[in-house]
């Protein structure tokens, strides 16, 4: 197992110090704009942004997205992200647990639960292993590893055929998600990794029996990108260069999937780097918003550094809503005052 | 009371050295073109610019926006302005007058009317003031210190947020102007500070009395960008990056503005730089243009340079109503010859 | 009236020298593309491009535009220009000959018939001058000046305003256009000088009597900016950056005419630089295609360089409609294989 | 016959060193994009490309276009292609055979057949030929000289007026190629070189007997670009420069020719330089897809070079496949998951 665990440090390494932001693909967002509300007749200190995830409340509709695990190096980032979550009230998402499943060895690396205590956490394992030996007793495991409150499964068909250790077998997998959703007790979320989930699969899925669908849109982090600076063959590079574009942008999964499914719990997330974008994604009908990569840096640097972020990342998104005049995020969802417009033209 | 004085000091000291021009903005004036009418059929002498705003002529549709007050400086700056507005008989706004109500000391760098006798002065507050302890008699004396015409109150939601010490609560103001508009003996006229007033909300202010609505549209001056240059903290600088794209472009302000309230008295503001922007605001709908932060360079270097300057504006107004064949304001309005159009591509 | 003759020294020179291209407009005719047709099913040599202008044949739909005179130099860029135009079968017009008229010493710098014997050649005057003096007896002598076949008036209103000496009044132009139609013998057209002619008015001036509208259009050369170099005041320099952006583009100028008056005789011109340019003007419907400032610098190197010119731009004519397999005019006329579409994004 | 040849291998010389890619036009395929099926449910394994042309199998959908030949060089590059498309089941082009018809000297320069064995191989010449003294005999000596399973004649019109030895009468063609398509006993396809070929005159061809129609349309290699290098007049450049928009996008071809022929055997190129182009153009409804410039530089660099080249090609149809959940071509082929899109605004 010292190959995954391997790759999973190379994953972080890559995402601090390459640039694995999708090259051809935009979110979608910039071409979304508040109509501001110059007179927003409220008290800036009296809009509250209070939400629920998996039977927990969350001071803020935010989420750490599933990233890494299963080394010393992720252990720490973990533990930073789980406290801070703690103490903001978000939500954390723990990377693949797959390695500790595995390797009994690496399983203190995933310990979070004792530094966030009351806030929802979830685990994470890919979808595809369900075609290669995993089950519900894993997810069981992978659940009892975090005492978490729930599990996503990644889906991530992309990433898998660009590494070449790829598990590439994607059949069937819809029926084992539906039958996994009623035999495990925890609630099961689908998520992809930045390519995004369309919106009649995101009805699919719910009809399937999922408790959440986190879209991971394109036009954050690309794993084609980060795939493209671990290969080591030139055409596989090449190749990489090729899909630059490939991914279906976070706003237009969010309109899709809201689309289709006006009542599913949706989580927005790819690409999302301040409280503006999240705004947008929770006028757009995302009930939650996922940071992945933009949290990566600071949880770092330590957690003073991440405070600060996140907290300003809380301003914005407040600052949005007083902008417009929205009290609650039950106003902010669904808003009629963001609108679809082309961006300026560029200034000489 | 030092810390008004000071602060507005630092906006002028910032609007006039660093790049405080929204950064991801614009009026939104370049994508409408006037169709030029190549036989005009009228004489360019016979062209008449004469109106009237707060019951006193103008011998052009030009206001001076409301910028500043109660330094030594600030002085100097508003006699210039106010004594061109005189002799080229433009409507003249002070900057808010608040610092000399609180502090009778600066009350005599707002005197102005001595140089500008006949046109039409307004005062200035900020709207949410009325939340923080003003009312009638405040305005009534922001009117008697500038022998004004009238009082214009300037909504600054997002300035007030992105400054430390804002005040940050709107809420019940929109009764508050009602009840104002109803004691007050001069007219009341709400405007912005560059981020617009949608139209829905220029139609409610109609509604609750306002003499005028000046939308003060994004696309000129940003006050998170200034702002973000008196900020200390780091976050606040990033958070204000963030939000470079908010407002409503002047140019929408206006269309939505004119579509909602066909007769309401309105001022085109917020980026205006030249009299073919204005020429624009007025066709589409604008009864008056104000000229913010264009005019403060040329008012420190002098009464010559400021002249020249409003020479210049009055003449690219006449000569685009030339262009178009239009003699008077009123064939200006809703003319059918500006149309919206995509700019042309970029020449290689 | 050396001032006449000055100034239209400077504008050679300044058109020579200087970047009067539009500066923020273009032709509009970048937005066309042709649908080539693969199988042509002609045979290039087969291609004929003869046709009609005041009377008399030209080979190609091509005119010289009415630019220069009253000089040493514009005479022989003339007399070059015209003989030119003899040897290729083009029309030819010459610049304002005012000059000539106002003062009899420089006539004989319009001399050019004798090189040009056959071809039509029209007249120019201002045709704001019959506001100031001018009428049927001074269109006559410029038509007897150079033994013309017709005259062409030219509107220039946007120039007189950003001239210092300008002459600014252009009431009751019309009117007096349709008197001088019925009073002179020879054929009378309307000409712009870069801004366009829109479709209501060429419908106007064809009613009016004028035997043919030339829209000069935006996008080539810009009077403003020719103005601009020979302005001494900043201000107005100023004023013309301003109203980089003014005029109709030189194919919404051809399309709306044509839509207007399906059959009045129609002239493309305005930023017409190759024969690429022109097929397009004309597949929209223009009768004939004028160039301007194009040919001013090869006019100046000598005859075998505007020879060389000439018959390339004859040659791509000819290539454009081979391309889509047109034997004549006629065919190229309205052709449905010319179609509006977005330019292709910029390469990276 | 010596021109031909040195034509030929300055041809070869030119594409390999000059930027001869399409400067004012693309193939389109840019604004279009596939939706991304996160849950592709398929096993990567089971993908599978196989298909049929001129009656024999290809395992995936890809040809070599008509390129070159004529020369000891060419000769080299020719059995290299044919080769690396015989062990990867690929179709195989070659250039036109006119030459080695006019001169048997030159005959064993076109020998390939015996490195290609089973894949099928097609003959080409200019169909403006039949216009200069060609017919079924030289086609029958085309297809032996090859041992070819069809021909190809090209439409070059462009081409031809550009060179200044051209065959430039292209009148009569379609009935010589009714004819053609009667007389000879093997399959005959048509296409252009990079203009494109619209989608009346594809139903034109099909309905005149063709058996197949390769668009070969703009945004890849422009012939006018590579006969402007050879070009010894600076006139024919700068015409060769002002028709650098000209050609129809690859995309609209195939949109286009689809459309007005569901039927017709159709090959999309021009343009197509990597296997997401590729599957693009299946998916707009092409039923092969030919590669030509971009696999010059490989042949010459030898046979691993192109067979990596031609492997990652092949790699990115099925990525793209896999991405969209399709398991072969005909689920490819018309699929909804891709849709016309603007691109993404320029990052700053
Ligand atoms: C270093 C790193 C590791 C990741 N590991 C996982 C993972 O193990 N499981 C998973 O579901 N997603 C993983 N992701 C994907 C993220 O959850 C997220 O969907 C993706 O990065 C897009 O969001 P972003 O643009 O905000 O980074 C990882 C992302 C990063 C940056
Ligand atoms: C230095 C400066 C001071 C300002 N002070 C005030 C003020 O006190 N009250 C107010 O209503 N607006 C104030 N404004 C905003 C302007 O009135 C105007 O709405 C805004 O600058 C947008 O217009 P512009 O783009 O033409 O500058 C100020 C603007 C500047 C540049
Ligand atoms: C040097 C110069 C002198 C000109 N003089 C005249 C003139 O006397 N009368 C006139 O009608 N137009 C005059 N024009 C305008 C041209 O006829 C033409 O309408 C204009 O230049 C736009 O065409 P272009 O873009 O091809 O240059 C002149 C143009 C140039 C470049
Ligand atoms: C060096 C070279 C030689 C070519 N010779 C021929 C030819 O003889 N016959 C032909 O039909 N097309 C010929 N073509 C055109 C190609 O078949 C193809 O249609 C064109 O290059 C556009 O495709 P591309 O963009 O993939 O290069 C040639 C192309 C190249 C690059």
């Amino acid at each position: 197992m010292e190959s995954i665990s391997q790759r999973k440090k190379d994953h972080i390494q890559i995402c601090l110090t390459q640039n694995v932001q999708s090259a051809g693909n935009t979110t979608g967002l910039e071409a979304y704009r508040f109509i501001p509300e110059a007179l927003p007749e409220i008290d800036f200190e009296s809009i509250h942004t209070e939400t629920r995830f998996l039977h927990k409340p969350l001071k803020v509709p935010f989420i750490v997205s599933s990233m890494t695990g299963g080394t010393t190096e992720a252990l720490q980032i973990n533990r930073t992200l789980a406290s801070a979550a703690e103490a903001r009230g978000w939500g954390f998402g723990i990377g693949s647990v797959r390695a500790a499943l595995e390797n009994p060895e690496v399983r203190s690396s995933f310990i979070v639960r004792d530094v966030a205590p009351t806030v929802p956490i979830f685990t994470n394992l890919g979808a595809v292993q369900l075609n290669y030996g995993y089950g519900v007793e894993q997810c069981r495991a992978a659940l009892e590893l975090l005492q978490a409150d729930g599990i996503v499964l990644h889906l991530n068909s992309m990433q898998e055929i660009f590494q070449p250790e790829g598990d590439t077998n994607f059949s069937g997998l819809l029926e084992k998600i539906r039958v996994l959703c009623t035999q495990l007790e925890a609630p099961v979320g689908i998520k992809e990794v930045g390519f995004g989930i369309h919106g009649e699969l995101a009805a699919k899925l719910y009809e399937a029996g999922v408790a959440f669908v986190d879209v991971a849109g394109a036009g954050g982090t690309s794993w084609i990108e980060v795939e493209k600076h671990r290969a080591k063959d030139p055409q596989l590079q090449l190749a990489a260069d090729t899909f630059a574009e490939w991914g279906l942008p976070t706003a237009d999964c969010i309109v899709q999937a809201r689309a289709c499914s006006p009542n599913g719990f949706l989580i927005a997330s790819g690409g999302i780097h301040n409280g503006l974008h999240a705004a947008k994604t929770l006028a757009l009908g995302a009930d939650l918003c996922g940071f992945g990569r933009r949290l990566l840096e600071p949880a770092i640097e330590g957690e003073a550094a991440l405070d600060k972020l996140m907290a300003r990342l809380e301003f914005e998104l407040k600052a949005a809503m007083f902008g417009i005049g929205c009290k609650s995020l039950a106003e902010l969802k669904g808003t009629s005052k963001l609108v679809r417009t082309a961006p300026p033209p560029a200034r000489a």
